[in-house]
């Protein structure tokens, strides 16, 4: 399992180790609050492998040594932190964690916030003198935002063999350097990426902590919720062209324009959204070819991003959406294609876990999401639950994404309730 | 008005000096084929000042220099060839050319057919034994295309200070770096910058050859054109601000979403556009931020260019697609700001000297042109006129922009007669 280290540890500064306070999750993140800013879009910029990504990595690897947990990192750059049992029994472990990378324009809780309060529940757990009858490791996934690579949670899809590793290895980013490229130059050996049953069968259950992404918890004046599901979604690509040509020179009536035709197909992505009740449909991206100013686009790339807690109402808004998008291009001597980059189908949470974990967190509720985690990956795998944290603004993907102290610890704390209990019954 | 010159001549393979065959258009072009390639878009994109457009201007360096014109480049980043008169006099010169820089997913003769034009053209006039009586001058200007800085015709703007130099300093690439700071980089005194009336003193008539950017000479079957004038036209730049959320918990309703209002001004700019007879409005540009596809973007910049041959109805296009976007944006909960990026007044072409040019090229269509050119910026200063080459496909800022080898001939042949007869009769 164990490839490489990463061992930067640069712009880290450290609270000083067991002699100061207690680490808390909101001092913990205040450590990192300056890697990765996003000058562009305010909030910040952290994608996977990236020197912000891997800033992030050295602080984590170094508050994974302060507490002793012996680390590795995979060979599909997922970090694993060990806290062994005292007997060094193996097998059926708990795991908890989330990541690292962002959106651009993120937020600073969206990831970090599970690991940090991980780190936080490990020191609760020990300061209560629990001695773990499981091991229990903290694990941090690599491109849980899909915003570098175009597929969301690679790192789980990647362990568990949810993606093809081929399909993987060529994922490009927007330099056009292909995951493999990125990956080499990372310490990974693209040739060893893929599924890894032997860490798999190491899990005996997952426990994701995440800020909220909605208002539910808000109206409910509740800091933490527990997951029961995560809707299904996907992205697709829709490629629109047209006939690239001179913005001054050509009549408006002599155009093939795919920018006219995506304004439309963006248009109608909402309407057939709207038909569709609890449907959500976004287009979010959007890059016109070549993107000159005085230049009528040849081609015009946008991506689709569609959700519904009923797969099969998914399904039938991407074929709608299709249908309509293939009629306006026509209108406007375009032609589109669609190219399904990766689909998640609706998770429900293992129903057992989740009733234990409201037993122990009896005010907290239990909520859906329309977001997408590696929690959603690995449910098919191993028993696995959510935690949420109150966000106050309901706000997401954004800068104004924000968690309030008190609720932060109050996560960590009932992270570590919920730890300790699968730590030392039978899990 | 020399400040530096650029002696870059990596990536060039000259044709042999003198013994060999004479340079042609085609030969010249041959040589810069793969200097600056597009692998995204396919063509060529030459930015201002990128490694591309130095290689660029060293090839014209180069060529300059084996012809023995005595080169300067000025504080704007001008390049100016000077062949002077056997008896040294100056003022009143001849100066024709055009640029080296290109849109992305530009073709190969927008700019580079007018200063390898020039090159032959001398060639052909010393063949020919003429022997000026005024100064030829060929002038390469940067940032014809405003790809990079957003603001077309810079290097003639700045020269005859039609921009403002302060906020010229302060335009910005897409990397974020003013045009100030990577002038600094390219050897050119950012506090130099603006105005140069001695400069613009020297010149007494200016000739540009250029690739159509139309059918007109296809449909008229000639090889060569006359310009008689530019519309008018101009750049602003839309901003939609609406609030960024995450794309999968979002409702629908909960949305203020800028991509939706964005789609409709750019089906409004099109239908604004038909309801002007003669009007062009283009959206090529579009820019979501932050631009991930699971994020619903909290502002959406899109660039219009319009153009007209009455400025009174570009501007009120402009004013019109203004209202309608302000309409659009409020009904999505968004609010829009519209900036002027840059304006250019309809231009008529010095009718002396265009009818000069129809007597010395009988066959050649007299034209109007949708596209900007530096003749335009400097034909309010000085006698200009412009020669278009036919271009079989019509298209234009694309890869399948295209000249025969034949009529680029044709083409230096022109110019050459064109410059013969300024040269030896009085200006």
């Amino acid at each position: 399992m164990e490839d490489f280290i990463i061992d930067r540890v640069d712009n880290i500064t450290l609270l000083p180790p067991r002699s100061g306070p207690a680490d808390t999750v909101a001092g913990l993140l205040s450590e990192i609050s300056r890697i990765g800013t996003d000058q562009q879009h305010g909030g910040y910029w952290r994608p996977v492998f990236s020197t912000a990504e891997f800033d992030l990595r050295a602080w984590f690897l170094a508050h994974a040594a302060k507490r002793g947990l012996d680390v590795t990192t995979d060979r599909n750059g997922v970090i694993w932190a060990w806290w062994h049992t005292p007997d060094g029994r193996t097998g059926n472990a708990v795991v908890t964690g989330s990541h690292l990378d962002s959106v651009p324009g993120g937020g600073a809780f969206d990831g970090p916030l599970g690991v940090a309060s991980a780190l936080v529940a490990v020191d609760i757990l020990r300061a209560d003198g629990v001695r773990p009858e499981r091991p229990l490791v903290i694990a941090v996934f690599p491109e849980e935002e899909g915003s570098r690579f175009g597929v969301a949670c690679l790192g789980t899809r990647l362990l568990t063999g949810a993606i093809d590793v081929d399909r993987a290895r060529t994922l490009r980013d927007r330099n056009g350097d292909t995951f493999a490229e990125v990956a080499a130059r990372s310490g990974i050996d693209p040739s060893r990426l893929g599924p890894d049953p032997q860490m798999l069968a190491q899990i005996g259950t997952f426990i994701e902590l995440h800020v909220e992404q909605g208002r539910d918890l808000i109206d409910r004046k509740q800091p933490v919720g527990i997951g029961s599901s995560i809707l299904g979604h996907g992205r697709w690509r829709l490629s629109v062209t047209g006939q690239g040509n001179h913005a001054g020179t050509t009549l408006m009536t002599d155009r093939r324009d795919p920018m006219i035709a995506a304004a439309g197909i963006v248009m109608d992505i909402r309407d057939t959204a709207r038909a569709h009740p609890g449907a959500r449909a976004t287009v979010g991206r959007l890059e016109p070819v070549p993107g000159g100013t005085n230049v009528i686009a040849s081609r015009v790339d946008l991506w689709l991003d569609a959700r519904h807690p009923d797969d099969e109402v998914t399904a039938s808004v991407v074929t709608t959406i299709l249908a309509h998008a293939r009629r306006i291009s026509a209108a406007e001597g375009c032609t589109v294609e669609l190219t399904e980059e990766s689909v998640s189908r609706t998770v429900d949470f293992d129903g057992a876990l989740r009733d234990r974990l409201s037993l122990l967190l009896p005010d907290a509720p239990v909520q859906h999401t329309g977001a997408g985690h590696d929690a959603g990956i690995l449910a098919r795998f191993v028993p696995t639950a959510m935690l949420f944290v109150r966000n106050p603004t309901g706000v997401s993907h954004s800068p104004e994404e924000y968690v309030d102290d008190n609720d932060a610890e109050a996560g960590a704390r009932a992270l570590a309730r919920v730890l300790a209990d699968l730590l030392v019954r039978a899990g």
